[in-house]
């Protein structure tokens, strides 16, 4: 089974990378996908699952009694539960097939499934370019509001994966490739990297 | 100008991924050149220069008085010349075309050439293996002495670049590629790295 997950900085262009790398392997794709799984597996709202997840998460961490933990509230152990979901989920997706993942830390769930580890990131101003482009018309963050919200949501998955491993968000080291896409053309550069991946998974 | 510059850890392989890409892109290649050039401008010993300008460089560093800063010793005045002859060469190297150069901070030093600019890694298994592959016959190190002189050589190259910069070398901030080459066939995929260079400077 070759599985590719993708780590990226908000607003890197991660996502798009990893949904072309996919389309050009013929790999499956997962990225809301887990969430909506997650979501539907637990009748919850989507929107409550990611914010569970990303942003409320790190608030809730545990409390260490020796070798077992506890949680001081309701909702740290929500959190561990739909952290629980989301580790089965991603087993599930990685053993039906060859795919692509982007964020989850699925570079550490799947550890075991020997995945090819990317990690997309880029400066900061040509993160806030591309999230310009993106955002909804009626979105008018000033340009320090945004680079909050990108650093926020970035230290969010940063705090996701310390969770689990002691490996840091974003250190090379933790990765087969890290690609800089500042000024980089994505749609271009995609059958590249796709044949990156190709080539790792024939040689290894 | 296409310059492509490959700062590396040693036992990485970024020599080799260097020479082998500028073999595939028919690009000069410029690594011990440097070395040579700079040896024979101040008819010095090659190794007296190599030496110089790693290991014993970090040990001069300049004490600042306001904005000038002087030299404890000949030694550092000695360092500052070879730093200034090696940054001359280098952009003399660059000027006469399209290159692969392996270290020499080449990557801060021919910035304004708009380089593409890769970091090569790997972890410790991998580079004292490929380091042992390598060694004379008669060299006999023990592991912690063979790890020791793995992580004093990159101190000692990082140490150069912060004489230059505030950029961290390393850092993957400062790359546009970094490639982890732990179990990677260097030679099977040199071709795509290539490839990725070749889509890098087409589309910028």
């Amino acid at each position: 089974m070759n599985i590719i997950t993708i780590s990226r900085e908000f607003g890197s262009g991660g996502r798009e990378l990893g949904k072309r790398i996919a389309d050009i392997l013929g790999y499956s794709y997962y990225d809301r996908e887990i969430i909506t799984a997650i979501a539907e597996k637990h009748d919850y709202d989507e929107n409550y699952v990611e914010n569970m997840l990303e942003s409320k998460f790190p608030f809730t961490m545990p409390i260490t009694y020796g070798r077992t933990f506890s949680y001081t509230d309701a909702t740290g152990q929500q959190a561990i539960q739909l952290m629980s979901t989301q580790y089965k989920l991603l087993r599930e997706f990685a053993s039906k097939g060859n795919c692509v993942i982007v964020g989850r830390s699925a570079n550490i769930i799947l550890e075991e499934f020997d995945p090819l580890n990317i990690f997309v990131y880029a400066d900061m101003e040509s993160k806030m370019k591309r999230c310009r482009e993106r955002a909804p018309e009626n979105e008018n963050l000033k340009d320090s509001e945004l680079k909050r919200r990108i650093r926020q949501i970035d230290s969010g998955r940063a705090k996701h994966q310390k969770f689990l491993t002691d490996q840091k968000w974003g250190a090379k080291e933790g990765y087969h490739l890290c690609i800089n896409t500042s000024g980089l053309d994505i749609k271009a550069m995609s059958p590249v990297i796709a044949d990156y991946a190709k080539g790792y998974f024939e040689k290894r």
